[in-house]
């Protein structure tokens, strides 16, 4: 195993255009782990209730997910439900209960804390830092983060931020964040937080990364359906993360070719459009690398000119 | 000359965030037919009434413009005002005041019916047809409409579509005329309709080229400061169709290399990234081949992976 990802496993009911859902697996931390799968060894730090299906951790032991760090406690999982706009560019919250998320402590296991990456996905920024904290020597580390955090608790992910390496978010996240609207302006601004690699999830326009030393953008992939975006932005975190720790790439190596970086985006937004094709997780159940790299291509080929 | 535009000029009122302009010159076809200029030989068919100031005649002349068919007639030339939301995503029309618009019949001049493409400007889809029916065997045919001529005049608009070549319009235009979200859908449903290469302008989110055999995105150009978004979507078009006129290309000519085209999408997103960056026309005074070529590169640069 080298990537370890922290966040939420959840019940998700979602209802879009194309039908509805009373209650499947979702939640951060399992849309990204599943996505990082395909290209390295992942272990998650989680936790869930006693109503958690034996076929819910079936389907992650089967990606070969290490699943040591997924707490079991007494109570319910947490479950959010939402409803999507027609256009599927906006959602409204139905229903969000905690449950056992609201005493979530990660607690990471001996095996995991050498590991090389750690992917934070969107919790409360003190526990972000707590379990960073446990980690010996990470050689990458970063996360997600949302609108609610940076409103209420800013300061402390102020701090938090400053021993990331990467940052995943949407763009209007990287407006109230860096109080820019400008996101070129906006993204030299997040440096100064810490992180030196900004990676902005814009949806369907697909994703732009910023380093200091320059930008690049990926236009979104044109899906005939779009079923179900939930958990888009978290495969794509996972793709990302996952491509560059299956590489174990080091940003600090100075002989590191920059383009996987970029490569790693493709990756994101691959795993990103896979996971809108189907409702919550399905389509990983079947996915296969061959496709991910077929599609990874298509993105070379409607892009290049 | 080898390029046509057919299309407004006119004057413009604009406010954005950056500050408010009483009155500049404007219109469709003097965007088109400035951006066109940088690339190839370009002749205007377009009205105007006695108010025309001889300094925008200079200006266009000091791109070497042909102007035999810019007739000059009593009353006062096309005047519209809008004011833009503090995003710039979308404006409000304060003053359309059409004066000898109204009155517009093209005729063209007769050494302009002999060139060998055609650009037609967002104009009434009769006129649009008229115009074309006054070229002799022009190459490539195509242009802009609008949601109020696909609402209005839509069986119209269908048969002026079925002689053109290209059609270039935004998002919601292509889903309102094809009927489908879906804009892979929409582009199929277009091809129906007669042209065979349709161009999706997505504002700050650059544009999508369709062909039959397949679709090239590019994301838009992260600007430090957008000005004033008017006349953008018509630069495309000037830059797009003035670099195949410039090369001559023939899409019947089953040895055209068709990467141009798509080569044609980034000049026509890079003529429109300039035009933003000041108010109306001011960027075309300035702009040198130099630094379209520069900003052509910087396309690749932070596109490619």
């Amino acid at each position: 195993m080298s990537l370890v990802v922290v966040g939420s496993v959840a019940y998700d009911g979602v209802e879009t255009p194309h039908g509805r859902v009373e209650r499947m697996l979702g939640g951060s931390c399992t849309y990204a782990a599943l996505a990082a799968s395909f290209f390295a060894e992942v272990g998650i730090v989680a936790v869930v209730g006693e109503d958690f299906d034996q076929a819910d951790y079936d389907l992650l032991a089967s990606r070969s997910i290490d699943l040591a760090g997924l707490e079991r406690v007494p109570g319910k999982t947490f479950y959010w439900s939402g409803v999507y706009s027609p256009d599927m560019n906006d959602r409204t919250t139905l229903r969000t209960d905690l449950n056992v998320f609201a005493g979530f402590n990660p607690k990471l296991p001996e095996r995991y804390r050498g590991q090389s990456y750690l992917l934070l996905g969107n919790i409360q920024p003190g526990l972000q830092r707590a379990v960073r904290a446990q980690m010996l020597a990470p050689k990458l580390v970063g996360g997600d983060t949302m609108n609610y955090w940076i409103r209420e608790t800013r300061e402390e992910l102020l701090e938090t931020l400053q021993d990331w390496d990467f940052l995943l978010i949407n763009d209007s996240e990287a407006r109230q964040l860096s109080g820019h609207h400008n996101l070129k302006r906006a993204a030299q601004a997040i440096f100064r937080m810490g992180p030196r690699t900004l990676v902005i999830k814009r949806g369907e326009h697909g994703a732009i990364l910023f380093r200091p030393e320059g930008h690049f953008i990926v236009p979104g992939y044109l899906l005939e359906d779009v079923f179900d975006p939930t958990g888009a932005g978290d495969a794509f975190a996972g793709g990302f993360f996952g491509y560059l720790a299956g590489l174990g790439l080091d940003l600090q190596d100075e002989s590191a070719d920059p383009k996987e970086l970029r490569r790693a985006v493709i990756y994101g937004s691959v795993m990103g459009s896979f996971c809108c094709e189907r409702f919550g997780v399905d389509r990983f159940r079947t996915l296969t690398r061959a496709e991910i790299d077929a599609r990874y291509n298509e993105f070379r080929q409607f892009t290049e000119f």
